[in-house]
């Protein structure tokens, strides 16, 4: 830190994210990222925005905005789009906590959440996860706080009932709920809070272009709330950052979300190389969770996690290993094509 | 506001931007944006972009980061990109303000400044500009707080000189002075404080891509700094959003960039139509400053500022009317095409 750094966040601890975009020949499994391209028609829709870029953005992300309602069955009032999902959690911390508004959420989850508490001095009120993993939402109930939960679940993958986040959402009429649903179409179907947003005027959804529609690299994350909430986050984008959503990402996020096919066809494609992959690493002695994501959560019968995942990094084979709390023995391995498994199940193999 | 939002953000005033994308017929004047699409370059490299957005974007934008530096001469150790320089802006702001370390700024200046200590609780010292709207440099010199100085200025289009920038970083040697080259390239060569960049550790220049290098609707920014104030920047960047920068972006920021010919071209056209809109307006008894930027300020002659906005406006011509203190007799044009102008011009002739 330089001398010029302000005191006030000199105890900051920034997000550390999965490595990126290192040498072409690896295999990676380490970020959660979809192994297919985005929808076909992407590339026609951003090149059709590039002569444009002379001009703003669409602050109003009007003709996204109407796409991602138009998907989700719900209107463009209901929507707000983000630079990521992140941008979408910090207008949603913002707006709906302070110093004197703690956030709850699960100690084994996405870890940004505990990064914006500190970026914005908000207080954390941590709360343990079952020792199987699982969420008590009972935990939650009456809780009088803002919450957040990721569901399912990262890096655990598990999924929460959906009834079980309604009694939060009547137990807490006062506060906020941001259910973070990055990974909710790799969940069966009827895993979705979306049937709430009706009937509960605390719920905020975050999701994000980044998984199933494989746009991690446009950053494009949206929420979902009643209008009113929408214009409060809204109030603090303008504040902060008007133009958040370039053109290029709204065109790209606009294509693909209109081409149903293709989404369908991606997603049941990792949905069937995950039960695959689950099979085979139960078959050496894994122990895997039963993951309603893009990605599974499991510990190794044999080697401790950190070995395996060095001796797999060592052969180009990039998966996540967390040096935490509760989370030492497990890794956390994203779904890549067959392709991709093959390899790292040779790369497996050769270890074990 | 809904019974949910946080108390500490009640007073906030989002910042209004330029009217954007309105009906295709219009003659937009009114946000700076530069009349020429971007370099032909950008269109290929967006599209070779396209396959890779499934993996998240480099967030250290090593590429972008390299041309950026190769063309200001400096090293990528200097340089920190963001999503729109109002990012940039922000994390400045958050690295180096707090609540008992106000900014400095100009009654008349970049609005988001104003709105970005609002959001973040940072206390305002206001000094106003000369009568003449200049910028005595001299009222900043040892003030003891963090400055922000956009030279030129916006919305006067004058250019204060780099001497004096230079004695206000001698004489507050311990606060951060941050100036904002939004519009330098439009002024003569010599007025960029870059050549200051080795000799003091307090100054960041923040820049942009959308003016000068026609991708407002990109969103990228930067800042130019001593290698240890990027790194107190991106620590406030990577505790609020790592991926900052899409890839696409990153893409096309790197392809106009690094094509110099078309971007002294185009730079070269907008300045010789500033200095002919400038003649003709003065011709028609407007008061014109000096513009060092691609807009001009100027004060009609004969009807108020008000009544010209909105007899343009009704004619499909749209520039900037700020209904604000010192300068509601003043209008910001920004300069287009010839064409443009011609039809600005044959609006303006029409109502006068």
């Amino acid at each position: 830190m330089s001398r010029y750094f302000t005191k006030t966040l000199s105890a900051l601890e920034p997000y550390t994210p999965g490595e990126q975009r290192p040498s072409r020949d690896i295999v990676k499994l380490n970020a959660n990222e979809n192994p297919y391209p985005p929808a076909p028609g992407v590339a026609a829709a951003v090149a059709a925005a590039v002569p444009g870029l002379r001009l703003y953005s669409d602050l109003t992300n009007a003709a996204l905005r109407r796409a991602i309602a138009q998907h989700w069955g719900v209107g463009p009032e209901n929507v707000l789009c983000g630079n990521g999902s992140d941008e979408n959690l910090l207008l949603a911390l913002r707006a709906f906590c302070d110093g004197d508004t703690p956030l709850a959420f699960a100690d084994i989850t996405y870890s940004f959440y505990a990064v914006l508490c500190e970026l914005l001095h908000i207080p954390q009120h941590i709360l343990p996860l079952e020792e199987d993993f699982t969420l008590d939402l009972r935990r939650y109930e009456g809780l009088h706080e803002t919450i957040v939960l990721a569901n399912p679940n990262a890096p655990t993958s598990l999924l929460a009932p959906v009834e079980g986040i309604e009694r939060v959402l009547q137990t807490n009429p006062d506060n906020i709920v941001i259910v973070d649903e990055t990974y909710i179409e790799f969940a069966p179907p009827g895993s979705s809070c979306l049937p709430l947003l009706d009937r509960y005027e605390n719920l905020v959804i975050t999701h994000t272009f980044s998984k199933t529609h494989s746009l991690a690299g446009a950053r494009l994350g949206f929420c979902l709330a009643r209008p009113e909430l929408i214009a409060d986050m809204d109030r603090v984008k303008f504040s902060y950052s008007p133009y958040n959503v370039n053109s290029l990402t709204q065109a790209a996020g606009e294509a693909a979300i209109r081409d149903e096919d293709y989404f369908r066809d991606v997603t049941q494609k990792v949905l069937a190389t995950r039960a695959d992959t689950a099979q085979k690493l139960r078959a050496r002695g894994f122990t895997v969770l039963d993951s309603a994501t893009n990605f599974l959560f499991a510990r190794p019968g044999g080697l401790p996690a950190r070995t395996l995942y060095e001796a797999l990094r060592a052969q180009g084979v990039f998966i996540r290993y967390f040096d935490a709390p509760r989370i030492r023995d497990w890794l956390r391995i994203t779904i890549g094509t067959p392709q991709q498994m093959q390899r790292f199940f040779a790369a497996l193999d050769a270890v074990l």
